[in-house]
């Protein structure tokens, strides 16, 4: 039994929007490994066109797949499955609206869309009962989305800590490495092509802040937007910083961190943040390098898993469009639909300031008796708990390492402002995160 | 639109066999988390009974859920779904078929069942419309037979390497620590609870065969069963061979290897084999200690990815069986089907003898000039090339380290029948396969 007008011999239509480095290898997979994806649909799989901005480049496919006229596109009859890999908000988000309304199911990579319109996109897919897929929007080829959507959706997941960003990994490895200051390895990326030539993005967070929406919706059946997470990037991320946290033992990642915050008997909130944080090396997220992601993810029954590989980049991407793809074709030929959107839970986003972390603070301080206790008493009287102090040096740099247990950001801020304006304390030169550590 | 019979408060009834860890736990998540459940799956989820072997036991349920007639309790109308924990060949079996045949969704974590009886179950499932879903069968929590038959459908496997028995894992990694011996490391192992009393399934690594042919299967849309797969445990692991291993900055783990031999223009083929190997400190896998379980998969598009987390356990396992039982009560509820059963490429086994490795072998051998010629030239004689050769010790305790290039394992075999004959040569002490490294 296939659904009407599916059989072994009908074909399968698909629209690819956008022909960039992923859209390539997608287009390069429909047709190098068409016989697998007929088997494994159950139906031939059969390129209808590419939607592009230009089609007097020469893009090694027959000119009469080419189109600049997207909605065209989506909007033939034998068009079944959209492909969504151009970026973006417009006009992906009216394209992707249109193929739903159609009835079409859409594969999409795009991260910042779905951070903010996954619930419009939904409810249109839901309305038309079409699929929604977006495994390639998260963490390129590693498979999070569906584990998360599937395989934990018999647990409670409680936390999710990933590296879903490669230009800064990238970027803080080699930092770490090299010992050379932001600005320098920043270049050495943009050389490399691992920093795109305007990074903000990347580089202030605003990449992975999208992926951290996606993956605490998905984690705790509630609607988490960008808008929702704190987010700070990793352009003041100073060498000085990544020697301190190699002295603790520790390297700096940028993290993204989404983490149910207990009710105490009220509703539970949700806590998502994005910002570069020390972590222990001996954790596992420490040894993830390079261009490299890595996501783990804390649940109730299954523990803690980690899921790693390539972030981005063409062919990996492009992987995990395909196995939406594949599984997109087969619910058209045998009925069925993605488990769509789930946002029962409706569980409160917690501000930042309510938020417990342990924080790395460092201060220039003057070199004389007294110092050290002027400082603590401070953290003392704002509530903030000290796991550990150091004193480093002497005379004009001299140094005091403060490490704290769980103190809230709001707590943390009124001490730092304190500290700062005690007359022993020259400056409060970095206060940094620490994740990964037992409190 | 939903399926006839199922609505918002028509309940999906699921039968559970089997009452050990596993069932326990997945008892008592179906209690606990029964309202998550119903908002996940559309409608509510209801316990009919589970199935036992005596019920004169508290077990923490009501009395009226035990039953010992496992074959009526799935055949009971209200049962829509049946959970098999109980493990075993039979009755597991006829239980399961006699489920699919009725049209009832089925959730296994029954690797043994599955490695011989995957294509008889499969073929009942899709004759009646019915799923078939056993994530839980392969390394407990850790999602990796759904990303092999979904995430990855778009992509070509090349390669499966996993640590997939925590036993195993445990033993071999405390003889790491501790430089005991195997025998000593199996009793603590024993009475630590994570090796029964009679750990043959796990320390020869049948355990490891059976998850080994799930995989395969998978990954290369090929049928492999148990029989199909070249198998040695870890009893004859000696301490001298950790401290051996561990000289060439390397540990030994047992490893699951499914790889796809490329067919030269022919056919490829696929090797599945079970067995103790070095690999170097530096590989993913290494890390993976204790009773934890990774799965390395290396596929075309995607690259490498690694999923790590507990293989084992009632809860980790749990939460594997409640995801597909969540997915195969939203089927009920929404139709569609999981994807099939898939082995149209039907690629052929390779016998271990054909399937390339690299060695590391160890010879006791008379301390006088010219053995490590007459050792070398049965290697070349027979087609083995070596990688590197080093000469320890003197006197009677002489011995030399061969590492090879990669070499089919009839021609290693050969050289060491053929060295073991040299007069200067007073035995082969080991014979131990590297993985992870480079040619």
């Amino acid at each position: 039994m296939t659904k009407a007008g599916f059989d072994t011999d009908h074909p399968i239509g698909v629209a690819v929007l956008g022909m960039g480095n992923v859209g390539t290898e997608v287009v390069r997979i429909l047709q190098n490994q068409a016989d697998d994806l007929r088997q494994r649909v159950g139906a031939p799989v059969v390129l209808r066109g590419v939607a592009v901005r230009r089609t007097d480049i020469d893009r090694g496919i027959p000119a009469e797949l080419l189109t600049t006229d997207a909605a065209g596109l989506v909007a033939r009859d034998d068009v079944d499955l959209v492909v969504e890999v151009m970026g973006g908000i417009d006009p992906a988000r009216q394209l992707i609206r249109t193929a739903l309304e159609a009835g079409k199911s859409v594969v999409t990579a795009n991260k910042a869309l779905l951070a903010d319109y996954t619930g419009e996109l939904a409810a249109a897919a839901e309305a038309n009962r079409a699929d929604l897929y977006f495994e390639a929007a998260v963490a390129g080829a590693i498979p999070v989305v569906r584990p998360l959507i599937q395989s934990l959706s018999g647990d409670r997941v409680n936390k999710v800590v990933g590296i879903v960003n490669g230009t800064t990994n990238f970027i803080l490895s080699a930092m770490d490495e090299t010992g050379a200051d932001y600005e320098v390895t920043l270049k050495e990326a943009t050389r490399l092509g691992y920093a795109e030539a305007d990074p903000t993005a990347d580089v202030e967070g605003y990449d992975a802040a999208a992926k951290a929406a996606i993956l605490a919706s998905l984690a705790f059946h509630t609607r988490v937007t960008a808008a929702d997470v704190f987010r700070e990037g990793i352009s003041k991320i100073t060498a000085e910083d990544l020697e301190t946290a190699s002295a603790l033992g520790c390297t700096v990642k940028l993290l993204a961190i989404c983490e149910r915050v207990d009710g105490d008997g009220e509703k539970d909130r949700v806590s998502v943040r994005v910002y570069p944080a020390l972590i222990p090396r001996k954790h596992p997220l420490s040894a993830v390098t390079g261009a490299f992601n890595a996501v783990v993810v804390e649940a109730e029954n299954a523990g803690r898993l980690m899921f790693y590989g390539q972030g981005a980049g063409g062919a990996p991407t492009a992987s995990a469009v395909m196995g939406d793809l594949v599984m997109a074709a087969r619910n058209k030929f045998y009925g069925g639909r993605a488990p769509g959107e789930s946002v029962y839970a409706e569980l409160p986003v917690a501000p930042i300031g309510d938020t417990p972390t342990r924080y790395h603070v460092n201060l220039q301080v003057a070199d004389r008796p007294g110092v050290l206790a002027a400082v603590a008493s401070e953290f003392a009287n704002h509530g903030v708990s000290i796991s550990t102090v150091r004193q480093e040096g002497h005379g004009e740099g001299a140094r005091l390492v403060v490490v704290t247990h769980l103190a809230n950001e709001s707590a943390l801020a009124d001490t730092v402002a304190a500290v700062t304006e005690l007359e022993a304390v020259t400056a409060v030169t970095s206060v940094l995160r620490l994740e990964g550590t037992a409190e």
